[in-house]
């Protein structure tokens, strides 16, 4: 061999990586050309272009995710929820003493219209009864194991291959581009860790969610644990979600995803900073290929994932943007043909 | 110039990192050979070597320091508190009718032997005076003005120049090797915060420390803002620590350092999971260039980051490293001659 073709091969080498960069293929494949697409370009290219005069420095680059809705699927309910729900059966096993008692009885019937009509108090007496009382371990165990196994019944999939393939995207092309992604959800912080990593590429670390205390403790072998403990920390939505993003978290986001009014205050709290910020919303409008709710533009109502027309005049009033699902992502699974 | 000098040059870059690598200093050189300093190069060397037994991947490699007596100086008194104190002229301003209030009225007379004897529902009630009820980015440029401006009684410097250079060099090596650094403090999350990206590289969300709510509201321009609330979340002190690593986290640490009673149980959590860990205690036992209190090992007594014998005991027991600042370090401040 010449030391010609030894000293190509070596540049070769050399160069590679950023011949690879520039081939590659468009980060947002899964969204058409359009302001919400261009938005989300325009704004990583203002604050991560060095001397543009918008320049966010690389510690700075907070971007945080509403989950449920913004990320993967939360109708007809959400996950966590129906995760709750599940586990009754369990629980009761557990302790008897619950079989015949109200709101649990109702639950385990089956009865959809009785269970429906459950009070607000009732949820909260389900989901604190399933979510809390045992170690951090085996809450992790037992949800882990019940991710990998239950369907939705819609699509027939497991619930953590029901995210979005265009939300995906710009997890990865933010990261790619120098931003730490937050995921700030309503939903427990706890739950939403167990899968967060494999399913977003987010560490626990990076997930603020609604939470309760843990109680420090021994077992008889004197080895500590954390008990989950019916106290609730922070309630993560609305007011609760800068509020959460200044407990985890400690500095304002630059960018911040939402999709209903839930996440209002995060965007506000978001837009407020100096200098380029950017805040969105998923309206679902695509009940073909996903689900149609609002109320906002006349879609149907809902209580989950309310996304009000107030809502919607906020943000065409400050700069928000508005993605719809329907005209803004070519694809919405990424297992879609 | 020649191909085969060409060809050699662009070898030379190629090969520069490693061959600088290779020839670093020596990244813990304020540390004396001795068990301590051998016990953090051998752990880093087998949780980070592939192929080693217990080799921890990059995502899992958390390390959590103490604060107050592990990273910085805590006598006489914990600088937070001092700042505390020192606040009380303006607050007294903003307020007068705290001016002929106990316990603001002894702190403002400077009686000594009077604050010595305050009780400590009095101390709690200074501290949330001082600490919260205004913004948070008001509390930030508050704490941060004082932190320019103030200086420790014995050495005249800056509170935040009274870090310890052996354990600075412990941040940067173990970071240089993949670990996330976080302080986990029993001092104020918010303001341990404002310094602690400037002064250990550790940016504010792996800041975890006793930590009050906030609430979210709006100025008089729509503006929105967060108000540091007296709500106390966490006391991020002896169980409060494992449940702030939880809570913040969300991992258990695979190296923690501390220096108290106080820090026991973030040790103990720490060196409960599986795989190599490494669990370490400051002792301030060098009068002349520190502080000597214990009341471990004969030092004398204290109420600031008391290190008991029962936790020296429990420490020998169980593996954990006693760091003696007078044998271990060569060095203990980086302004030293």
């Amino acid at each position: 061999m010449t030391q010609k073709v030894t000293l190509v091969r070596l540049a070769a080498v050399v160069l590679g990586f950023s011949a690879l960069v520039a081939h590659a293929q468009d980060p947002l494949a899964s969204w058409n050309d359009g302001p919400a697409k261009q938005a989300i370009v325009e704004f990583v290219k203002t604050t991560t272009t060095q001397g543009s005069p918008q320049f966010v420095p690389p510690e700075a680059r907070i971007a945080t995710f509403d989950q449920d809705g913004t990320l993967w699927v939360e109708h007809p309910m959400y996950t966590q929820v129906t995760y709750c729900f599940e586990r009754v059966p369990t629980l009761v096993k557990e302790k008897p003493e619950l079989k015949n008692k109200e709101p649990f009885k109702t639950v385990l019937s089956g009865n959809r219209e009785a269970i429906a009509k459950l009070s607000t108090n009732q949820l909260v007496e389900i989901l604190e009864a399933t979510l809390t009382g045992m170690s951090v371990d085996e809450f992790r165990a037992e949800a882990k194991k019940w991710l990998s196994e239950a369907k939705d019944a819609r699509w027939k999939r497991a619930y953590t291959e029901l995210t979005y393939q265009p939300m995906q995207e710009v997890l990865r092309y933010l990261r790619d581009k120098g931003f730490k992604t937050y995921i700030v959800t309503g939903g427990g912080q706890d739950f939403v860790r167990v899968f967060a990593e494999q399913t977003y590429g987010i560490p626990p670390e990076q997930v603020v969610g609604t939470v309760s205390g843990t109680k420090y403790g021994y077992d008889k072998n004197g080895k500590p644990f954390l008990t989950k403990e019916p106290k609730l920390l922070l309630n993560d939505n609305n007011a609760g979600k800068p509020e959460g993003i200044h407990l985890m978290i400690g500095r304002r986001p630059v960018a911040a995803f939402g999709n209903s009014t839930g996440d209002r205050q995060m965007l506000e709290y978001t837009k407020a900073g100096d200098g380029a910020r950017l805040a969105m919303l998923v309206l679902h409008d695509d009940a073909e290929r996903e689900y149609a709710y609002g109320p906002a533009q006349g879609l149907p109502n809902t209580k989950v994932g309310t996304f009000t027309q107030a809502l919607y005049d906020e943000a065409k009033k400050n700069g928000w943007i508005v993605i719809s699902m329907k005209n803004d992502w070519k694809k919405i699974f990424a297992f879609e043909p």
